[in-house]
């Protein structure tokens, strides 16, 4: 993607180059992936009142320092008549920390650069304090960029529901198994590899019980470098099937297994005992389509705090998906293999004619090989009227002193 | 794909840059791509005495001059004790036209460098012809990359049987249609355009009565800048299904159309009445897992002078031609689109289990972005034994002074 950071505002030292503090702060930001929910991925770089750097600092878990306390109290005294540049509107509210625009004016912070407005109600408003304190504002630096870095959560925040990303991994003819079932492996250990870090970067795996009784995945991170936050692992099982022996179950990480809630008590009892406390059962209503009320999950989910999602398949519950318009991004990785026969990636969706086919944006950025795969990132070619908020051109800066 | 020039041969002017010249010639015998059938192509470039360029030629059409007679005739005089960079080992047979090594050396060439040499028994020697004569003669500079310039004819010199392309447009499930049949348009225009221009470069184009009937596609060239020789339109149609009114019986190109030589005598005649003399008949034996015999169709194509062949589908004739191992590479052009549901680009490839798999390997400086879609080359990953002659390493160049 490209991110502009617009002409250099009126007064700002030309010594200081913007754009490239904040793309250092993107790189922060993103630091926090998968720790932060329900809050936002934050990046921020401190600058002492020469334009050098005095701090860093990123937003790494719910509940601990946001981004600009973090890199405030690496400056020290620096900070005093500098600049902060931040990916997202320095906050205005008091929840578990301090508002952050309260502590930038503490901390003598003259001039503020943000890449991307906080569209919640709760928290926005941090611009303007910044400015009745008398500090000079900018926003809109790389805004796509940083929008990009956070589109879990500002999709999340708009939609009210977990930022989806459908990841599978099939052959150059879009097989994901061969005739007789086998799968391992179609794709390469360096992509298996990248699954886990997309594993690690989100708040809930999710898969269908179709996968479960196929392949017994386990779901969870391994390998990654680094502290992990394991994402909860969500198995939609809307008749029960899933065995007493499932990976899943183990205590690796949290598992919910999400069933209909008209299943017969027996079903139900022996669920009850095969699970054996060892995953929450969460009972959803059915949707008319077949299968579980998707929205319902998802704000099952959304109120346990989940901001995104890496759904794992298989074919059912992708096309389910697609078919509800919850697939934000698609992460495919393909083999350069030829099967001619065997289950294909996605199931139907709904779709019958091309006119109805779900188009997606191809970002080259994200495109990149894995061992001997294509791992291709891609994005619903939505209409403007519906384009989500990482999509918006980035705003003007504006001059605010 | 990588190719080394190697080490400069002693004697050699270091001011001359033999890789560029052989880079410059390889580009130059790609112009006749399509036409040169059963030809190779070839480019030369002749450098003066001084290691100045002067003259470059490249062969154009089969009967017409050779490329290094086209540079030596563009050099005229400044060829005497120049040095001559050619793609392919100097020919030393006379067919329609003389042995070009003589013409070397009546030239008065001092040095002769090519890239690989020419494995038919007819006209390779070449290099000894040029070096009885005293010139000296070095071999394997970019062999690689002038071998994959030259690939078809190379594996056509092998196999006795033209090069096979597959070439197919998918969403990214792996679809060529919707669930209704719908396809149009499922790859987007600078896709299609890119077709015409590998129609352009091949001998002939192949497409089975399936595709003819769902589709009724054209199969000639259209569309591309300069002239063009258009490609033999090949319908493989076992049970002569071709309707009167096909696209590709009209007078755009040359058309074959290859049924069962077991035909009941009223069906081909009927056949024979709606084609009208409007194409060629081809009957030929069936196959004993169904359909025609590939290698029967290949073996009648080959005795045409057809070296290379493009196949545009459908999905029962690939898996065919994959399930006969007469797939020589796959050229993909994947669109952003997910269906979820209609047919898939590859039919049943005699592949049951994963073991089985045909495995390819993707070049990826032929990956490329037409439209929204992403367009894969990719070539069976053949084990060492079978390797084609254009993935062998590149021979070591050898001072023969």
């Amino acid at each position: 993607m490209s991110g502009e950071a617009g002409p250099t505002p009126e007064g700002v030292d030309a010594a200081i180059d913007v754009a490239a503090h904040m793309r250092r702060a993107i790189d922060l930001a993103a630091r926090g992936l998968g720790t932060t929910s329900p809050n936002p991925v934050v990046g921020s770089v401190v600058l002492d009142a020469h334009g050098d750097i005095a701090g860093e600092g990123f937003h790494e878990v719910a509940g601990g320092p946001h981004a600009e306390v973090a890199a405030l109290r690496a400056a020290g005294d620096r900070a005093r008549g500098g600049t902060a540049i931040v990916t997202l509107e320095p906050c205005a509210h008091t929840g578990r920390t301090g508002p952050c625009a309260q502590a930038l004016i503490d901390a003598g912070i003259a001039r503020v650069f943000y890449a991307v407005s906080d569209p919640t109600p709760n928290a926005s408003g941090g611009a303007a304090m910044l400015r009745a304190a008398g500090v000079e504002v900018h926003s809109g630096v790389l805004a796509a960029e940083a929008a990009r870095g956070n589109e879990a959560w500002l999709t999340a925040a708009r939609l009210g529901r977990p930022f989806t990303t459908w990841k599978y991994a099939a052959t150059l003819d879009g097989r994901i198994a061969a005739a007789d079932g086998t799968s391992r492996w179609i794709s390469s250990a360096a992509s298996r590899a990248d699954v886990h870090r997309l594993r690690a970067r989100v708040d809930a795996v999710v898969a269908g019980s179709g996968t479960l009784l196929a392949d017994d995945p386990h779901l969870a991170v391994r390998g990654t470098d680094g502290p992990v936050r394991q994402p909860l692992r969500v198995v939609v099982d809307t008749h029960a099937r899933i065995p007493a022996g499932a990976r899943v179950l183990d205590d690796a990480a949290p598992t919910l297994v999400a069933v209909a809630d008209d299943l017969p008590a027996a079903t139900a009892r022996a669920l009850a005992d095969r699970i054996a406390g060892r995953a929450e059962i969460l009972p959803l209503p059915r949707a008319a389509a077949g299968g579980l009320d998707l929205d319902a999950l998802n704000k099952a989910l959304y109120a346990r705090g989940v901001r995104s999602v890496l759904l794992e398949g298989g074919p059912t519950l992708a096309g389910a998906y697609a078919a509800a318009g919850l697939v934000d991004k698609v992460v495919a990785y393909l083999a350069p293999v030829l099967l001619g026969a065997g289950p294909t990636a996605l199931g139907p969706a709904g779709i019958s004619t091309i006119a109805d086919a779900l188009r997606l944006t191809v970002d080259d950025t994200e495109t990149d090989r894995f061992g001997g795969d294509i791992r291709i990132t891609a994005r619903p070619a939505r209409p403007p009227s519906d384009e989500p908020v990482a999509n918006q051109p980035a705003a003007q800066p504006v001059k605010e002193s």
